[in-house]
């Protein structure tokens, strides 16, 4: 399993990812899941991707060798040519749907799933950040201002804190800050996710992908956001009011 | 859908869960998932269920038939003859089998599972609080002082808070409102789940199950809870330290 997530906010945009891959219990390694392209001062484009390891590569394998080959013929379609981040995320769509056409059958004929969702997003320059989310079937959607990020893998465990705190107006440092604690959230509470967490801040119109950091499991920084945030979330229950039962209240379904 | 939760501590047991019934976006209910069995001194037993409604709601009548039919014969076994709560799981588990024995074929000719998990927990005069889940083949397992809680339904989003903060030696007074965190969490996140929450507090060998409550989504301690939370989390996110993303960092796969 796995677990992406890309933030939008008005000051940039934030891409974060864990790197555990399991293929059973006694089959767990260890792989980015991020993969950033950078033409500085013109582009900068981070893929996430989540699913069946062999589609995530393969269609990444398509990506990287339409950039070897356009060595050869500089006219030709590549993740560094559309002038906008939809037919970017498009383009990388037709990528998922070539590797449809060679694998979905004899990955079903086994009872596999055609399993891949990608994150696409960053900035090309004139145009605004966007971040989209690429389905198995080609096609996506994009966050919005009022939909800020996307998800995909394990994306349940850490939603509700995203839910409670993000949004399109939340700092780039913040929203930083939201998206850690989202992914340690999700390793804690299930093993199928795990570090280190690759960490890709982008400011807007910065068009540059300088900002990036890999935590580990043992790294002070992580380490310290999760001892003060398990602190911090145990005193805030515990300075909650308690319930009182002394009031009335609706109607039970009691037997006996 | 459906969100329970059985919270065992070393002060009692806390019982929570949501009241939202869908078999579909445009068929969406009120139903408690909460059923309390009492005898004053003797007995607390709570059943709390998740999955196709139907056949929750038929596991619950023949337990409630066991009941009546049991004013003609007082030696038939009920809900409330067990010495044990692990005698008591199993005969709950007896009947999710008999209604196994009746529905299962009919539902998977039309393609629905035969999908129905409860939790059983409470006490009995003489033995320790004990919470049991079972699961729609009619076996169980039960919470432990290691693995304190117990979950059915949608139970991911309100999982981490849990991890993070619950454990056996919590008071029963702070667990109940780590029970409500997790179930507002899963709420926000979750249109599946939803109000009123139905809350059992039980305090060890107090035998009475006198600390209920409903919470409507309207109830003004729901609201101070969610709002205290809200507020609380996102303060502790900006006062957490910011990433130094001039620090050397572990290699990253860069491409282009």
């Amino acid at each position: 399993m796995t677990y992406s997530l890309g933030m939008l906010c008005r000051t940039g945009a934030a891409f974060l990812s864990d790197s555990r891959t399991s293929a059973g219990m006694d089959n767990i390694t260890m792989r980015s899941k991020m993969r950033v392209y950078e033409k500085p001062g013109e582009r900068v484009i981070c893929i996430m991707s989540s699913g069946n390891l062999s589609l995530t590569q393969a269609t990444l394998a398509l990506i990287d060798d339409d950039l070897i080959l356009a060595n050869n013929e500089p006219a030709s379609e590549t993740i560094m040519t559309p002038q906008t981040l939809y037919e970017t995320a498009r383009y990388v769509g037709t990528k998922v749907r070539a590797v449809e056409k060679r694998d979905r059958v004899a990955l079903e004929a086994d009872g596999f799933d055609f399993n891949i969702n990608l994150i696409v997003g960053g900035q090309i320059a004139g145009m605004t950040p966007e971040i989209h989310l690429i389905y198995p079937q080609g096609n996506s959607i994009h966050a919005t201002r009022d939909c800020p990020f996307l998800q995909i893998g394990e994306t349940k465990y850490g939603k509700p804190i995203l839910d409670r705190g993000f949004n399109y107006e939340t700092s780039l440092s913040d929203a930083v800050k939201f998206g850690i604690i989202s992914i340690d959230a999700t390793m804690k509470s299930n093993v199928a996710v795990g570090p280190p967490i690759d960490l890709l801040c982008y400011e807007v119109d910065s068009l540059v992908a300088n900002l990036r950091m890999r935590l580990d499991e043992d790294d002070p920084y992580l380490q310290e956001i999760g001892r003060k945030w398990q602190n911090g979330i145990v005193k805030l229950v515990k300075d909650m009011p308690a319930p009182d039962f002394t009031k009335p209240s609706l109607g039970f379904a009691t037997a006996a």
